[in-house]
């Protein structure tokens, strides 16, 4: 234990090892010695693709289900193509109702009417509930394995009806409470249930004021609200009050994961369910729809340039130094960008304090502007020895900070507002502005100058 | 509870515009009209400074330890700078160990020790035993208010010395078996308990092979272990094995928030405790840094861009389309550079596969660099009509996409290697690189073919 993360690449690299030479039985071993299901599934991603068939091929019948909720969506759906009705039944019979949704949600429409026809009524009732709802609402969150009780017994009877249980779901850290309509009351928690006197009624040590989910909730809402309240579990009521399942922290702790994951691989146009080990093929497709988006600006941008194409003609120089006016308004522009996305992301952001953060902004990049300008001025001046040129270049900087602080301030709002991701678009729109600004001005001032 | 984070906003709005009228016993009910702690820190975090202080002030005294604790680094240190020792003790006696640990680590050396000189000798010595750990280790992490028991007792018993505790730690999903020694044996889930027969032994149900976390594990691994085996709780052990504390689920959360907090603002240079709104004479300091840094990347392509300015001169087509393959390879690279980070943070990657990705983005970065390489050429025959500019851009996109492959592929290992976060700085060089393969490439095979 002591050593897990060791242990663990110890592991991956003898089963690359025994992968390349062949040897099968080796590899099953490895693979059966007692891995828990999410390190299996984390040695299948952590390989490449023709290695991970082999692998998924000698997993345990009986650890598939298990190992597949474990896995990336993009792999899931890789594998499961090739299982049937039945199959898909038997392996995901012992998941959570929210995990086998959101495997049913990788297959077509067909496979899955197919699948939910094979089940028993039950399961087939607590999955349907389940895929009623957006998979990123609290809804497509929810377990529907709640224990449930009612108010006017006893904490002694509870606990008997507990013990007639061979064991209790996962991260049960409290019971709930419902009436006989199945309208939701409140909570027990296991905690008081534990330190307090058997006699008293479950009435007298509920709590009513606990934090009920409704099942339309976003679930970055349910992910601040479990993080803001050192939730483990909460209840998932629907419209009308009743109660119809619960959420789990296992659970938020991937809806956490994902936001986070989506803003970084956002930033350079990639999917959070990006595959590390996908195949060239399908990653180069993915990767040149960015590429092409990039050229876009990149040819805006040029055509600026050939605005002045006479200036640099005359001087030079311009050529020389006009990537410095547009790089560092880039980099200005993508800090504010970045900080006013995370600001959205905390629900620090208001239309209150919005007006402050701006003015901020525009008093960081004067600041920021007068001192690079003057520095970059001198370099310039030393370089070229032309104090025109030097003044313009300032000048170009100046203007290209304050722009940039407008609109990584500004862009993140205006986007959301209109319903487009800032985390994927603000970088590209945002460069857009401060190379076309950034050329502009300089190049403008210049011509203005020379000309 | 149904609008949570709409009636948050609300409650934002009015507090707002009650600290703009001045209307402080306005201000002070709505704080303190049962908001929990963590939503008081979020209405302060959310605050422009000046009425942060004022919001600060109106907390209620009992409350402003659990406040504390939720606000961010730089806050905390900013209000603790104004309290007593004797103050210190008296609002963070309420809170786990890890916490104030967390609290105290904000403070001078000297104060520090004043507030442990004044606490009563168990607390001391709990506290003195999480400071004895690195912050970002399980031992920083950890509570220290474990619930244990001997194995040879019947769970009967265990019920009943439950019921002698006022209430047990908040997230006890367990209970910590121990030796004699302190030694840690097992744990008996809360789960098994409660629906196990009372007069078996603890020994009888315990678990043995629970996940038991070493006092020096890094903070992150210990995340991956939580994730990976969707734990709430699990104990801590030192060196010879004896209990020292246990982690809980809430910690984890805020660790690996800050993790991915981590890539996100280092990617343009700023902290993951940057405050949303800090002071503009504070945060331009910050940004002023990685300006500069900026900078020298930028100088360095200026000073590749100059030593071609006799060919500039001649063709000045290409100091329009110049910044197009300076671009296309900075965009590809981050992609590539953005995947290798994250799949290092996510432990897929090992020195068995990475040769796989290796080659892989080689193959991506030859597929991509022919496409785009033939659309740019032809954009630039349409433009120019110079079939000989054509094939140098085309060529110079190719070469660049290459290089960035390369670079974003292995730059993250070798800066790992050498002890830089490669969220930091591998942009940085990256930009560099591909800025400067860029021009050199570009306008160095112009310079062979028109000169």
């Amino acid at each position: 234990m002591a050593q897990h993360t060791e242990k663990a690449k110890a592991k991956l690299h003898s089963l690359n090892a025994a992968l390349e030479s062949g040897a099968l039985n080796k590899v099953e071993r490895i693979l059966n010695s007692g891995l828990a299901p999410a390190d299996i599934a984390h040695l299948i991603e952590s390989s490449p693709p023709k290695a991970r068939k082999v692998l998924w091929d000698l997993v345990d019948k009986e650890l598939e289900g298990e190992v597949l909720q474990y896995l990336s969506e993009d792999l899931q759906a890789h594998f499961l193509s090739d299982l049937s009705a039945e199959e898909l039944v038997d392996i995901t019979s012992d998941l959570d109702a929210d995990d086998v949704a959101d495997i049913l949600q990788q297959l077509p429409e067909r496979v899955t009417q197919e699948v939910l026809d094979a089940m028993d009524q039950q399961d087939r009732t607590r999955l349907e509930q389940v895929l009623g709802y957006p998979e990123d609402s609290a809804g497509g969150l929810m377990n529907t394995d709640t224990v449930t009780i009612r108010p006017d017994i006893t904490l002694e009877v509870v606990m008997r009806y507990l013990r007639r249980h061979p064991t209790l779901p996962e991260m049960t850290d409290n019971l709930l409470i419902v009436n006989r309509n199945n309208e939701f009351i409140g909570i027990l928690t296991i905690n008081k249930l534990l330190v307090s006197d058997p006699n008293q009624t479950v009435r007298e040590v509920m709590t009513t004021d606990a934090r009920v989910i409704p099942a339309t909730m976003q679930d970055t809402d349910v992910a601040k609200l479990f993080e803001r309240h050192d939730l483990v579990s909460a209840p998932v009521v629907d419209a009308e009050g009743k109660l119809i399942g619960r959420i789990t922290i296992d659970d938020v702790v991937d809806v956490i994961r994902e936001t986070a994951d989506h803003s970084l691989m956002s930033s350079v146009g990639l999917d959070e369910e990006e595959d590390t080990f996908a195949p060239a093929l399908k990653t180069s497709r993915r990767r040149a729809v960015w590429l092409g988006i990039n050229l876009l600006t990149a040819l805006a941008a040029s055509a600026v340039i050939g605005l002045f194409d006479k200036t640099i003609e005359q001087v030079v120089a311009l050529a020389v130094l006009m990537p410095i006016v547009a790089s560092m308004g880039g980099i200005a522009g993508s800090q504010v960008l970045t900080l006013v996305i995370r600001g959205q992301a905390l629900g620090h952001l208001s239309s209150a304090n919005f007006r402050w953060l701006f003015n901020r902004e525009i008093i960081v990049a004067g600041i920021n502007g007068v001192l690079w300008a003057a520095v970059i001025a001198v370099i310039t001046l030393l370089w070229f020895n032309d104090p025109g040129i030097a003044a313009i270049i300032g000048a170009a900087i100046i203007i290209n900070l304050l722009v940039a602080a407008v609109t990584g301030a500004a862009l993140p709002l205006i986007l959301k507002a209109r319903g487009i991701d800032p985390a994927l678009a603000g970088g590209v729109v945002l460069t857009t502005v401060t190379d076309v600004i950034g050329f502009l001005s300089f190049l403008g001032l210049a011509t203005l100058f020379y000309l």
